[in-house]
């Protein structure tokens, strides 16, 4: 076969790069005055925007940050954050999102690993910098964000950051360069090992505000975003870039509106006064609003809110759903950028409870994702079968930052591992099952523990219960399932099993899911917080 | 400044180069039910069209068309050309989509000069194929396309079409390739000269249907496209390929509908059974529909229908209005491989003349392009002022096929020069006022000479008036109006000028507009369609 041709490009023809600074050309032609608004503290235009995006590169490069450095901002969501989003990647240097809940031993961690060069640092994180401040290897300047203005303490500061922005001029030239030019990163906290950097390019960014806002956009009803939206973040702007939604507000052109520190009052006030329609937030900050006094008078209809981070529960969809929340969930990883799914319907659900089992579910892939879910032994489930959800899509991390042998295993076999199990349903909607490090995996098939768990704990003797994997040496592995009794009930290992296999019988799950072996104990061993510890019933029950 | 770390990618990443094939991962996931329909002949859902994208491919491969090669399409709006749109470019051929309307003698040079190796012919042009088929100097091997599939004719033909897939596999490998590839050409039939070719990538393609979507579904209401529409060309899929629109429709899951060749009951019958909501066409078309038989007891409310190619005046937009149609203007050439901007509204208008008034306008620029207006001496005009509209974007053609004097002119300065004047007003709206090669450049300004032609126009006296640049030492050009006065009125040079300057002082057109001249005629020479012929009179009365 003879090779396709490139097209040909006159000298004079603009390539065009995908870079982040492109994304502002619409928003700026289209609506100039839409507003950015930080709390009851600042409010300003997208003229404005692009003018303090201009002033802080010239403040950054007054300061000595070149392209190439990596500049670290520790804040809550503001305008500051939004303004660096756009100026640090636009200059060339590196924004790094700073997770200020990580232990300190790990903030210095990934300071260092990531050689972290400037940093912008709200006043309120200032205890916590003095108390790492000695162990930053590359840190060379500090700038101060603080919603007072005050000029900064003694003792290492280069500027304050409104200070900076005043002396610093708007015209700040940014520069075309290669769009697979590193924009952004963050560090992962796994739950075992050091923190992990993941990264991503001008190009991966763009392509995901492209794709992100036609995605939420195309909905015909239910869960549709459109140019008329105000949008507030509820996923802290220094988690997976607030799952990148303020590079799609900004480049569809919404009222943007950042509510600082979050606080239920806080979120709420600011969502009424300034009619909020569009935000995103983890379960448990959904379940904080509604439960807020505050919330009981306030009109939450119309809101439209993605639920990421965890499974969304039915029952609190039904709450939010009953005060006209448009809940939905999307699901992804830090390591994929932000979103691969969006559960918005895809048709009209039969009925409303139809309609609550799908907002629950992970959804379908956004544009340009490609999605498998992959049995035990590496090839495509059966459809509608459970499996490990793989992922191609132009935004995923390309790896984790200098650690080749986990960025390999991300990628094994050119898909990204999302180390979660999930099944893909005749209608193409994607439910998750399970941790993949929770599944067990038997004679190349996988068995989901949660589902075990699940049937065997309608047994009426069953108390409590988890299902573990453990070694086999014809099966690789085998379920073992360690049962706490109920007070005064009684139960043995056949009546456990023969429970479980009347659902075997029935098609429920496969033959293969009926356990041998069935332990019981007095109790379950738990972690800290007060959930069922896998990890060590594995290592105690081996 | 040190440099910008490009990303590491581990070498198992997927790199995701953007290509025509990742487009339709999404339908197939989300909704490989929908149907693709073609009159009343063929109905299929997306599932059965990846699989002949799959034999179509696999059939060209069979008669030796490989990457590389050019396949050109001579066929009316079909499903056949949709699953070429995909096949083509997917196997790493370009896809040349053949204006049936040029001349014979322009179809052999864009044939020739494009080096087409394989044909896809309607047998309803079979007669034009036999007029030129001996000056075809590249072409190896024809395929039929028929309604009624019958075998071809004796003489040159490899297969019927349906045949061909039916004896086809679906199962082939499409493979990745560099994005820069040639994905499709066609040809601009200019006023002078040969046709010169356009061309774009797979990542131009995939770039305009992530950006087009977004803009078209992002309207918060009049104007907005989402996955519940039904998709019907009626701009030729062998111009500017349909817009791109097929593309479009796909990544978005639409159900389509393609109408074959274009009839005014035709096109409304098929858009009435389907439920057609969102086409394309221009005015003429529009004109056509409305005017038709048929169209009186349609009901045609909620059609939403994008007008380019030439403007659309205001009483065919209050006459599509008036039955219910949601009419608005697109804006784009071959070049810009279709559109720049939508007349969708930014923020609701003032009334219902205001509202029209927009909808006729060219509109706000979609997702990632840049526009600006040039005055004559190459910089930016004032706010509101017209200039020449020049453009970036990442899906303009990059040049024209082997063309390199003419590329550097399209592309001169870095931007693409539209030949288009245009002004950009207060509200951000496009608004085009002239042709480039009818303005008149005096003194490094532009001054509009449709303008001037309509303020003199006004005067009682004047039947019929054009205004052309003619030749002057000092000022390089100066507007000389060519009057023709109504029967019986009479007026002279010092009339029509006062009357001019009327308007100069009261700001509504500068100074330098005023002419010094003014001719006199009996009549104004016209082209042979009717049209005023200024190049003719600027060689006359030079």
């Amino acid at each position: 076969m003879s090779a396709t041709p490139l097209i040909d490009r006159t000298p004079s023809a603009y390539g065009y790069p995908l870079l982040v600074k492109q994304l502002l050309h619409t928003p700026l032609a289209s609506c100039p005055e839409r507003e950015i608004v930080y709390r009851d503290r600042r409010r300003y235009d997208y003229r404005t925007l692009r003018q303090r995006i201009g002033r802080l590169a010239s403040g950054l490069q007054s300061l000595g940050v070149a392209a190439g450095d990596t500049v670290a901002v520790f804040d809550w969501d503001s305008h500051r954050y939004l303004e660096s989003y756009f100026a640090v990647p636009m200059m060339g240097a590196v924004l790094m999102t700073v997770n200020v809940r990580l232990p300190p031993e790990q903030l210095v961690y990934t300071l260092n690993h990531s050689r972290a060069r400037a940093l912008l640092v709200n006043v309120e994180f200032l205890p916590l910098l003095a108390s790492i401040r000695d162990q930053l290897e590359t840190v060379e300047r500090i700038v101060l964000l603080d919603d007072e203005e005050r000029a900064p303490p003694a003792g290492g500061f280069s500027a304050e950051y409104e200070a900076l922005l005043a002396a610093s001029s708007p015209e700040f030239d940014f520069p075309d360069f290669d769009e697979n030019a590193r924009a952004t990163t963050f560090y992962t906290s796994g739950t075992t090992g050091a923190p992990k950097g993941v990264y991503f390019s001008h190009r991966q960014l763009v392509l995901y505000a492209l794709a992100m806002s036609a995605a939420l956009a195309g909905a015909p009803g239910q869960g549709r975003i459109h140019r008329g939206d105000v949008y507030m973040p509820m996923t802290p702007m220094f988690h997976v870039h607030a799952w990148g939604i303020p590079y799609v507000a900004t480049l569809m052109g919404l009222k943007q509106v950042y509510p600082g520190r979050y606080t239920p009052d806080g979120l709420l006030q600011l969502a009424q006064r300034e009619r909020v329609t569009f935000s995103h937030c983890v379960p448990t900050v959904l379940r904080m609003l509604l439960s807020d006094a505050t919330a009981s008078q306030a009109d939450l209809r119309g809101w439209k809110v993605i639920i990421g981070g965890s499974a969304l529960p039915m029952g609190l969809a039904e709450a939010a759903l009953r005060r006209g929340i448009d809940v939905f969930t999307g699901y992804g990883l830090s390591e994929t950028c932000a979103a691969l799914t969006l559960a918005q319907f895809q048709a009209e659900p039969d009925d409303a409870a139809h309609g609550l089992a799908l907002r629950t579910r992970a959804g379908w892939p956004i544009p340009l994702v490609e999605l498998r879910t992959l049995a035990g032994n590496g090839g495509d489930t059966v459809r509608g079968g459970a499996g490990e959800i793989v992922a191609r899509a132009p935004w995923l991390t390309q790896g984790y930052f200098r650690h080749p042998e986990a960025s390999e295993a991300l990628w094994e076999g050119g898909y990204l591992h999302t180390g979660d199990i999930g099944a893909i349903g005749a209608d193409g909607c994607l439910q998750l099952t399970d941790r993949i490090k929770d599944v067990i995996k038997t004679g190349g098939e996988w068995v989901s523990s949660i589902e075990l768990e699940d049937l065997i704990s309608r047994h009426p003797a069953v108390a409590e219960v988890a299902v573990i994997g453990v070694r086999d040496d014809r099966w690789g592995e085998r379920p073992l399932p360690l049962v706490v009794l109920r007070a005064g009930a009684h139960a043995d290992a056949d009546a456990i099993r023969a429970h479980v296999h009347a659902y075997a019988r029935s098609g429920a799950i496969p033959k293969y899911a009926v356990p041998e072996r069935v332990l019981f104990l007095a109790a379950i061993d738990k972690t800290g917080v007060g959930k069922i510890d896998k990890k060590l019933l594995r290592e105690k029950y081996q």
